[in-house]
C-alpha cells in the first residue's frame, strides 16, 4: 500500500465522524457533541466526540482515532501481528438513548497496517441492542445490513451476520448482547478483491449508520414508557456493561495498552443496574425480548 | 490434612455466614436475606444469601460455597495448581449501602485443597470503599484490621495491607478501588505456623467483619445527602463495577468456569453510572476522596 492510502482512509474516517455527528445532532434536536482532541505518547491521536443529556440520546460517543508507532508488546504474542510498526485508524460509535423503546447501537469501522503496509486489513461492524424487541425494527435493521453487504458480495451478509452472533455474545449469560448485525475483521486484499474494494465496502457500512439510527430515533422517541420499562432498560444496560468490560476486544486492547480511558469507556451508559436473579413474568415484553437474544435467528 | 479438616472448615464458614447475616439483618432493621441453595454439576454447591432494598443496605450478598471435583482445565495452565482434584470453600460478602456516606465493603475468606490435601492453603481479605473519604472511618477501619492481624503475627498487617493496595487497584484509572484493607493468599502450613493456626487467623478475620461493618452502618446511616452526593455514589459504584468485571480474580474464575452467575455477580450494585470525563471541583469532598485513592497511604 502506498503511504497515501492510509492517510486517505484516515481522512475519510474524519469525514464520516463529521457526517454522523451532524446527523445525530440534527435528529436529537437539543444534544450537542463536545469535542476533545488528544495525542498518543507513542504516535498519533484522536478526536473524541461525546453527547450527553440530549433529547433522544442520553449518552454516547462518536470517536475518531489514528495512531501509529512501535507495535505494543501485548500484540507481539499474537502471530497475526508479526511486525515492528503499526498504523491503526477508525471510527467507533456507541449511543445509549433515553427512551427504552429506542435501541442502543454500536458501530466500528477500522483500518490496520503492519510495517508500512506489508500487511493491511479492514474490520468493523454494526450491531443493534433493543431494550425491547420489536420485530419490525429487527427486520428493518437486518434488511438494511443485508442490502449494504449484498451490493459488495453475496457471501458478506450471511458470513458477517454469523460472526456478529458469535462476537456479540455474553458467554456467562448465554445471551447475545442484542439482535446482532454484522461483524467482520481482517478483510485483506485477495486475488479478486483489492484493498480499495474493501475500503468501498467499509465506506458503505459507515455511511449506512446515520440513516439507520436516525430512523430508529425518529420512529421510537415519542413512545410512552413507564417506570417498569425504565428499570428493564437499566438491567439491559447492565448486560451491555458486562459485555464491554468482560469480552469486547477493542475495550480490552484499549485498557491493556494505556489508551485514553475516557474515550474507550464512552461506551458505558449514564446509568445501569443489576437486580439479583431478575426473572421477567412469562409472556411479558421483557420475557419476549430475552427469548430473542439467541444466536442464529434470521431477520433479513 | 485429614478429610475432617476441610469439612470442619466448610462447616465453620456456614456458621460465619449465619452470624454475618443475623448481624446485618438486625442492624439494617428492615432488609431480609433471601436464600438460594444451588448445586454444582461437577461436585458440591452453595448457599447464596441476598439482601435487596433494606433500610441501610440497598443490595448485597453473603455467599457460602463448598465445591469439589476434577480440577477445571483453566486451572491446569497454572503451575501452582498442579494436581487432579480440588476442594474449595469460602464465604464472600459485598454490601452496597443506600446512603453515600456509608461505605461499600467486601470480604472473602476461603480454603483451597489439591489432591485431598496434598497442598492446602487459606486466602481472603477485607477492603473498604467509601464513596466519601472520612479520615476517622479510615483510621478506625485500618486499626481494626491491624488489631486482628497483630494478634496472630506482627508481619501480617503491613504485608497484607500492601497486598490489598496492589490487588484492589483499577490499573486503567490509576486509582485504588477504595481505601484498601488486607488481602492474603496461599497461607500454607510452614515449620512455624500450622494450617490450624492459619484457620484461627482466618476465623479472626471472618468474625471481625460484622462488628466492623455494623459500626459503619450505625454511624453513617442517618447522615443527610443531596442529589449531588447520590450522583457521585453512582460514579464510584461504576468504578466498583469496572474493578470487579475487569480485574477481580474471583469473578474471572467464576465466569470462566461456568460458576453460578447470579451468585458471582451479586457483587454488582443495584444502580451504577458513568459520566464522560467527570472532574470534581477542586477542594470538593469528591476531589478530596479521589486524592485518597492511592497506594501506600497509612491509616493505622
Amino acid at each position: 500500500m502506498t503511504q497515501d492510502f492510509k492517510h486517505m482512509v484516515a481522512n475519510w474516517f474524519t469525514t464520516l465522524q463529521d457526517q454522523i455527528c451532524t446527523a445525530l445532532e440534527k435528529t436529537d434536536g437539543t444534544g450537542k457533541f463536545r469535542e476533545d482532541k488528544w495525542e498518543r505518547a507513542g504516535g498519533g491521536g484522536g478526536r473524541t466526540r461525546i453527547i450527553q443529556d440530549g433529547a433522544v440520546i442520553e449518552k454516547g460517543g462518536v470517536n475518531f482515532s489514528a495512531v501509529h508507532g512501535q507495535l505494543p508488546d501485548i500484540f507481539r504474542k499474537n502471530k497475526e501481528f508479526e511486525g515492528e510498526t503499526f498504523f491503526a485508524t477508525g471510527v467507533s460509535v456507541v449511543l445509549h438513548p433515553e427512551n427504552p423503546h429506542v435501541p442502543i447501537i454500536h458501530m466500528n469501522v477500522r483500518y490496520f497496517e503492519m510495517d508500512e503496509g506489508k500487511k493491511a486489513w479492514f474490520g468493523g461492524g454494526i450491531d443493534l441492542t433493543p431494550h425491547y424487541f420489536d420485530e419490525e425494527d429487527a427486520r428493518h435493521f437486518h434488511r438494511q445490513m443485508k442490502s449494504v453487504c449484498d451490493t459488495h458480495h453475496p457471501s458478506y451478509y450471511p458470513e458477517f451476520k454469523n460472526r456478529a452472533d458469535d462476537y456479540f455474545y455474553i458467554h456467562h449469560r448465554q445471551e447475545t448482547r442484542g439482535i446482532g448485525g454484522i461483524f467482520f475483521d481482517r478483510l485483506q486484499a485477495t486475488a479478486e478483491i483489492s484493498l480499495a474494494d474493501r475500503l468501498v465496502f467499509v465506506q458503505s457500512v459507515g455511511t449506512s449508520f446515520a440513516p439507520i439510527y436516525t430512523y430508529f430515533m425518529l420512529k421510537n422517541k415519542g413512545k410512552q414508557y413507564s417506570e417498569r420499562e425504565k428499570q428493564w432498560q437499566m438491567l439491559r444496560r447492565g448486560r451491555y456493561v458486562e459485555f464491554n468490560l468482560v469480552y469486547d476486544q477493542g475495550t480490552k486492547f484499549g485498557l491493556e495498552t494505556d489508551g485514553r480511558i475516557e474515550s474507550i469507556l464512552m461506551s458505558l451508559p449514564k446509568q445501569a443496574g443489576w437486580l439479583y436473579d431478575f426473572q421477567p413474568e412469562p409472556h411479558s415484553p421483557e420475557a419476549d425480548t430475552l427469548a430473542k437474544l439467541k444466536k442464529g435467528l434470521e431477520w433479513a
